[in-house]
């Protein structure tokens, strides 16, 4: 069989600090586990558009098309902050690679570690063993409708539009992720939108509900407004297991999770497509954290994060479960045993690097 | 001149219980300050639907309309839930009355108790002391933007489609409002919203900034993506003076702020219109929090919003700020005393109910 096919796209700010201690973790698994990538590596966001004036290539987006799967790091930064034209901002890259690789279900994790219960603001009790998976809709909604963008309108007034748009065939597929996960968890399903003001959330709460009653009656399933669920989620996240929602809901209601447990530079993502007819689907994986530009270059930025999302990676693209927790196994020793990135640095604990967090966790592999 | 007209409309669920402790201040107003209200009463919401079979009746409309400030309880409750006609829910009641008395600024206030400190269930040091205005846009975005419904498009499926839009003079007298408050304030505004994905929220930033370059100089302005957001009032709350942002994020942003506070049951708003050529402006006052029909008709709710609401009311539409202030300070007092609704409850405190919190506060003043 051919090797597995890798593509490293590092990206912008701690991108390829975070990203290089992957490779070591995949020369591990090359020379210990006789499991070998072939790892091919480009440009996304700001580092694209320095290269090459857009924030991704059709030959990088070829790449990406021709891959198992695609590991990302970060994109964005001052730098190239601002741009009027949006085809020129690094997010573009991004939400291009989510569009055109297909990826409508993004799985994110708020996972609170043991050893950082400490490190959230919320109390400890609030948030001790919290596992709670969002999956969040990403190829549609506000973020890719049409009609869009800025107007003159005339005695010197403008106007901005987007348009929040989802189909009944939209709204199935992300749900029937959402449940299928749910019944390898906890098997309750909460289904997040404003269907007492938009027509959108209507129709997906009318979909969910139809979807739930045609083929997933074993999964327990409720349904909350998005304001209510940010409420929630603060009162009591224990409450939740899966939570599925749109596009633009879940950026928002995703990084408030993130944020809760504390544990930011720890969390991974994963972006998935449709399975083709071998069962394969496009993924991409990538950090929840951004490209934090102001510690870039430092090594000072958590890994913990990518190595958990190449954990996801092994698991859903290759079905490595074994190896996958390994590795998640590995870093949950290295925290135990004291071991922190600046960022989730506590008193009585060891502060280290970037490089060193990777050393320390190869060591424990 | 003439007596000061006041409607209320104390809505569905605990509503007409909360609003009845407004009447018993508005008498002890009359009797021991010689400030004379005219109050009439009117249905909204679910009450409307059971009366009249809509949620807002012309003639109710009509009357807000007319006096100088609408007083309201809280709408809705599974009665009335999942109507397939947008036009016959309870919230289109309220949402009626925002859009046609032209309420575009929504003013909530995220404070955090001294009292309360420990109800939250983010660590104290997080949030004592907190006070933070979100200044929430409520007649535009996605709320009211056309097009909107759902179609069949063929193949059993259908399409959700709501419309995101705001114009140049939507953001600015928004924006207005918010610098003006930040300038009695700590003079620090942050704007939020999605420039990075979203036209409109493009829009937004580049009004917003040019509004602040034109006439607000001595304001710090500084502009975060709302994802961002949500993670930064998790983080440092009290990082923030006046928050100014869109409908749809002002909905999720405030939620999560008021139930950082832990003081839900605590905190009052303002819906407030443009100034006409004497200087008055249309408005609504509410509680934050909902019409919570598991409780409702119990004598359990928590008054203490609708009456801080009552003092912004006094504040806003009448210029009676000592009043506002006696109110606020006798609500102040009741808690340092240790009487607590169930809702707020702690050890050690006196648990009591509706009514006996409004005895307590008329006492007190
Ligand atoms: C960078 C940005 C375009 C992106 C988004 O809004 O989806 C980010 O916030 C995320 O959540 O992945
Ligand atoms: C009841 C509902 C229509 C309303 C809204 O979404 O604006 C409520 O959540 C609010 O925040 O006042």
């Amino acid at each position: 069989a051919a090797n597995k096919k890798l593509l490293f796209l590092p990206g912008d700010g701690i991108g390829p600090e975070v990203m290089r201690q992957v490779r070591r973790v995949i020369d591990w698994m090359d020379r210990k586990r006789k499991i070998t990538f072939d790892v091919s590596e480009g440009l996304v966001g700001g580092a694209a558009i320095d290269a090459h004036g857009v924030p991704l290539s059709d030959a990088t987006l070829a790449e990406a098309l021709a891959v198992d799967a695609v590991m990302l790091g970060a994109v964005g930064g001052p730098k190239w902050d601002n741009p009027t034209d949006y085809t020129k901002r690094p997010e573009a890259g991004l939400l291009a690679l989510r569009k055109e690789l297909g990826l409508f279900a993004n799985l994110r994790p708020a996972v609170v570690f043991d050893a950082l219960v400490d490190a959230s603001t919320l109390k400890p009790d609030v948030i001790r063993g919290l596992d709670i998976l969002i999956v969040r809709e990403l190829t549609g909604g506000v973020y890719f409708g049409e009609p869009r963008g800025i107007t003159d309108i005339g005695n010197g007034e403008r106007r901005g539009v987007n348009t929040q748009v989802y189909t009944t065939s939209e709204i199935r597929r992300v749900a029937r992720v959402a449940f299928e996960l749910a019944r390898k968890r906890g098997n309750k399903l909460c289904s997040m939108e404003k269907a007492n003001v938009m027509e959108s959330g209507l129709l997906w709460r009318q979909e969910v509900t139809k979807l739930h009653q045609e083929e997933f009656q074993d999964v327990e399933l409720s349904h909350m407004y998005a304001d209510n669920g940010a409420m929630q989620l603060l009162k009591n996240p224990k409450q939740f297991d899966v939570i599925v929602t749109d596009n633009l809901f879940g950026d928002i209601l995703s990084d408030e999770a993130a944020m809760m447990t504390g544990s930011l530079g720890m969390l991974p993502s994963a972006s998935l497509g449709a399975p083709d007819a071998n069962g394969n689907r496009k993924a991409l994986y990538e950090p929840v954290h951004g490209s934090a530009p102001d510690i870039a270059g430092r090594d000072l930025a958590n890994p913990c994060a990518t190595l958990l999302s190449f954990a996801m990676c092994l698991r859903y693209s290759f079905n490595l479960d074994e190896d996958a927790k390994l590795i998640e196994r590995a870093i949950q020793n290295v925290l135990g045993g004291g071991m922190r990135t600046a960022d989730i640095m506590a008193p009585g604990m060891a502060r280290c690097s970037t490089t060193v967090m990777g050393d320390s966790i190869l060591r424990e592999l």
